[in-house]
């Protein structure tokens, strides 16, 4: 009899699954390229810009200067892709940052990695749909008003269909990654074709607005800053060594071939980026502005015109951004359940839900996410100092952890540990120059949550540790006394409910109490202090048992001058105790089911109320039994 | 030990109050015009304002005709008057519409004059509030943007003060209420006599906007369309009869002065408001628009000029308005607890909470009321057309129904009898009017409401008399088979929380079955199907009570494909019905209790959903038995 909420619930996130049903079909590389590359290849749709966003003052010599700024982060791309072929190659199951830093460097080193991926993810889902949201914007400028809320509504949507389980989503994600892919390759060589036709001094078909002089003068710590900025891009590439497991066999190969080729079309992406963008004299414009246009928006323009294909290749910006908010949301509940499963955060973290999915994590990220959508607005720019630390941060832990690894394997892989060492190293240098370039625009947040958040794993371990010390049981168990308990049945007048409660209880244990409260109040009080029950008690009940030969319940009244359910019936337990210290005593209680949620409005609830608040109040020695009656 | 979510419920709404702590004092008639004239003398402050609203198309001309307007309503009043006189002597306890309607015209005139009062308690709430900010808005013009939220916060005040009961209030009634008074009638003193210094032509010190020339020409529509409107100053005249019993002896005699000084200040208000306006013209303005000045404003500016006396005169409209929403805050939930009595409404609304407030009548109405506001935007002209129905409505049908109380009386009561007719009468009439001339504005509403809340009433006495027909335990108690039921221990593992469970279990009864889910996931999930909770139940469980000579649990471990924690139990429970169906089967429950709220962050808690799911899966043939532990 599936009610309309529940009907609603499956409309809305699917049946329940069964566990065999959680068995995901291993995939091949042409699968695993959109699935694990969305996240590394839609960075390019914002790390470029975010590069010259930093290079703005500059003026037109800040098209000088990308490549620059560009040709180190290949580079690191670079070494980033030699170290990950080899963590793939130690960890075929699962090497993830906190994995290797926790089976490598310790718990330390694992708590750090964890949480500066946990950080990174939610600066993912927020970064991806507010680019994702600024393409959208820049196609549609009427939008610009709404860019918060349609950020919070991307957000909405991914998390349902997160909730819903990801499972049959293979081809939502495959189309706009291939999509976008072809069309910025496709744009760039096409621009690079007109440029050589051109002579080098292509005409856009839609002008970029004109660059002025600069404000500032060329300096290393504004080129640094764009190169932190620019890091960004970097970001998702150690998505494929977090799932190893998840390709078919020969694993290793499969997984391999898959960072080859998002490192491949991501290197293409960030050159042909940088280089058209200095050809046709593009730079990055305000968010916050009207007539705001991306790079990637102004780029398309200028090569293509506003044409259909511009659309097109918009669309495929907004779908691959949105979706690569998705890759959070595919890693972090993971990466939390791992971490529950090892204290640090709370259970329910690692509790899989009717759809296998483990919502507490999705709910999480979704929760944190949009709050720095709405702190921030929604724009790209004032969130991106605060992204990629964590990233570079995991990086360097996970390259490190490599290098302990290979060192333990013995002296016949020292050509390995030196690719991992340089890794390490690379990404540590990297990570200083974004932290002293990022830190006072707002990567001081980050600096600041990550030893915020240790301290709350830690304390969530402590917690956890001594819960499961004081509840285990040791040696064999032990029975003590097991004569039956004194209930006490709380009465509030004679019905069908509790007749069935006195039913039960006399079933329990031949001594019942029935304690009935006088002077609560409500409709259902009795005016007379108690006396007609007691009378109606002593025909209806006492009687008829009593001619059975079945000592029947004593009938109790107690006042309750403050109308508090709980505070007598403890008062009296008390009572009884001193008189009775050994004996071990339950308070049965009759309630009326209640069938539809409407009922609960029309329903006094004494009850309920009574069993929560004895479950509150009382100590360990009061147990509760609940006699429960449907109409 | 309280905790500081009780510290901080205390500071708000103050300590629990015993039963005997809810007998007020009687009071007497100095005591009783504030606490009982605040509603019906502050509908002063809008009743005129509302009727010249009306009259605005017609222009400078409006101010010849807010006598003809003025002149039905004061007699109207002296109607009531008379009337509610009578009420007094034949009701000396409570004499309210719903009480007089019920015991002499029957239950349907009964629950329509206890709809029509609900109504017009909420919408008295809305009125009051919105006119009060408006008082305050014509004040400090700077606040005009903010006219909502300020009615919201002053909503929310008085609800809270109605939560911590008003019983300590009396000052704080008296004062407002008498200051208010004073002010205005030393205004209007001040006015006439000005008037008549200056030969009939006053110069006013602040200057009214200039009325134009009309944009309509008078006709009976707007002048009945006035009258409707303005007939809203005598909402609350019913006050005194409704709360009879609240006066010390000589009950009768206090209760009628009081009425004759309500009245009698009501009218000299009205009077004097209407005949200082027309004769400083002084028309009403558009509350929003920017520059809005109320009427009372604009009176007082215009004779005292804005100087601190106008302040003052003002803050008392503000308190005296507010206030008065605290007489339906007083009315509403002792309205709906009769109704509840009698099983109309939910019985909630007849429990006192710990400060002996019928606290679910005040949370409904705070929350109607807030939903009028922001529907209506906290602007007084637009709930004006839905006010008064109400009231019209229960006070025709409360004199109707002291018209049959004289017929049963006897003859000697004629003059009572045709008094309370004339009174029956000409109130009905005047609903006719407002009906009609409101209906388009928004009267329709009230209408629509009133037919469709009776509904709902008769169908919640319908659900209450099914409920108790099935409930009920007829004879005596028949006993039947109390043999020990059959106890399933939900396991989730071996600890102190399950050893405690065994206990209990086995004093209730020696047959025990322990059922363990497996394939639950999460985690505390067991890998190995539970083997290993077998082998140490064997030797940790089952041997010890075996050496003892006690029957031990048996263990039963039920796969749980689908993670769901009652199905697989409720199937198993199923089967043992038929293997033993005159069985009685209880589950029990094994609780870790939660002392802190963060607790329940940290914990799977399946213990509790188990409990709630059997409770409202199971039929009543399955007990459930918590057996809390506490670390």
């Amino acid at each position: 009899m599936p009610h309309t909420a529940q009907r609603l619930i499956d409309l809305l996130f699917g049946r329940r699954l069964a566990n065999r049903e959680g068995q995901a079909e291993k995939i091949g590389w042409l699968a695993a390229v959109p699935a694990m590359g969305l996240d590394g290849l839609s960075s390019s749709a914002y790390g470029p810009e975010a590069a010259l966003s930093v290079l703005v003052p500059l003026g037109a010599a800040s098209l000088t200067y990308i490549g620059p700024v560009m040709v180190p982060i290949i580079a690191l791309l670079g070494v980033l892709y030699l170290s990950y072929r080899q963590t793939i190659i130690a960890y075929p199951s699962n090497g993830g940052g906190y994995t290797v830093a926790k089976e490598n460097l310790g718990r330390g080193a694992g708590l750090l990695a964890a949480t500066a991926l946990m950080i990174d993810y939610v600066l993912n889902v927020a970064v991806g749909i507010s680019a994702g949201v600024a393409a959208l914007v820049s196609t549609l400028p009427a939008l610009q008003p709404a860019i918060l809320p349609l950020c919070l509504a991307v957000l909405a949507l991914v998390t349902i269909a997160n909730l819903r389980g990801t499972g049959e989503a293979g081809l939502l994600f495959a189309l706009p990654t291939y999509l976008f892919v072809a069309c910025f390759l496709g744009l760039i060589a096409f621009g690079l074709w007109k440029l050589v036709a051109a002579g080098g001094h292509p005409a856009p078909i839609v002008a970029p607005p004109h660059l002025g002089r600069g404000t500032e003068a060329v300096t290393i710590w504004i080129l640094m800053r764009a190169f932190a900025a620019g890091c960004t891009a970097m970001t998702g590439v150690e998505a494929v060594s977090n799932a190893v497991g998840a390709f078919r066999e020969p694993v290793v190969k499969q997984a391999r071939l898959t960072l080859t080729i998002i490192c491949g079309l991501l290197a293409l992406l960030l050159v042909g980026i940088a280089g058209v963008a200095q050809a046709y004299g593009i730079s990055a414009m305000d968010q916050t502005q009207p007539g705001y246009q991306s790079v990637l928006s102004q780029l398309a323009a200028a090569i293509a015109g506003r044409g259909p294909f511009y659309f097109v290749a918009m669309a495929s910006v907004l779908a691959v951004l949105c979706l690569s908010a998705n890759t959070s949301f595919v890693g972090f509940p993971r990466l939390c359940r791992l971490v529950a499963e090892d204290g640090y955060l709370p259970r329910p973290f690692a509790v899989p839900d009717r759809r296998l999915v483990f919502s507490v994590g999705v709910g999480f990220l979704a929760a944190t996410a949009g709050l720095l959508l709405i702190v921030f607005g929604g724009i790209t720019d004032r969130l991106i100092p605060l992204f990629a630390i964590g990233a570079f941060l995991t990086f360097t832990l996970s390259q490190a952890g490599m290098v302990v690894h290979w060192r333990r394997q013995g002296p016949s892989n020292l050509g390995r540990l030196a690719i991992n060492g340089v890794g390490a190293a690379v990404t540590g240098l990297a990570l200083a120059v974004i932290l002293a370039a990022k830190f006072l625009e707002g990567a001081w947040i980050t600096v600041l949550a990550i030893p915020l958040t240790i301290l709350l794993l830690l304390s969530i371990r402590r917690y956890y540790d001594r819960l499961d010390a004081s509840v285990a049981a040791v040696g064999p168990l032990v029975l003590g006394d097991i004569r039956p308990p004194l209930l006490l049945l709380a009465l509030q007048q004679r019905s069908q409910v509790s007749d069935r409660a006195i039913r039960f209880g006399l079933s329990l244990s031949p001594d019942v109490i029935a304690v009935h409260l006088t002077q609560l109040g409500g409709p259902e009080a009795d005016e007379d202090g108690g006396s007609r029950l007691r009378q109606e008690w002593n025909e209806t009940v006492v009687a008829p048992l009593e001619a059975q030969g079945i000592k029947p319940p004593r009938l109790v009244l107690l006042p309750a001058p403050y109308r508090e359910i709980h505070a007598p019936l403890l008062t009296f337990i008390a009572k009884l105790r001193t008189e009775m210290p050994e004996r071990r005593i339950a308070v049965l209680i009759p309630e009326l089911v209640t069938r539809h949620w409407w009922e609960r409005l029309l329903r006094v609830g004494r009850g309920e109320r009574l069993r929560a608040l004895l479950l509150k109040h009382a100590n360990s020695d009061l147990n509760v039994i609940i006699s429960p009656w449907n109409p």
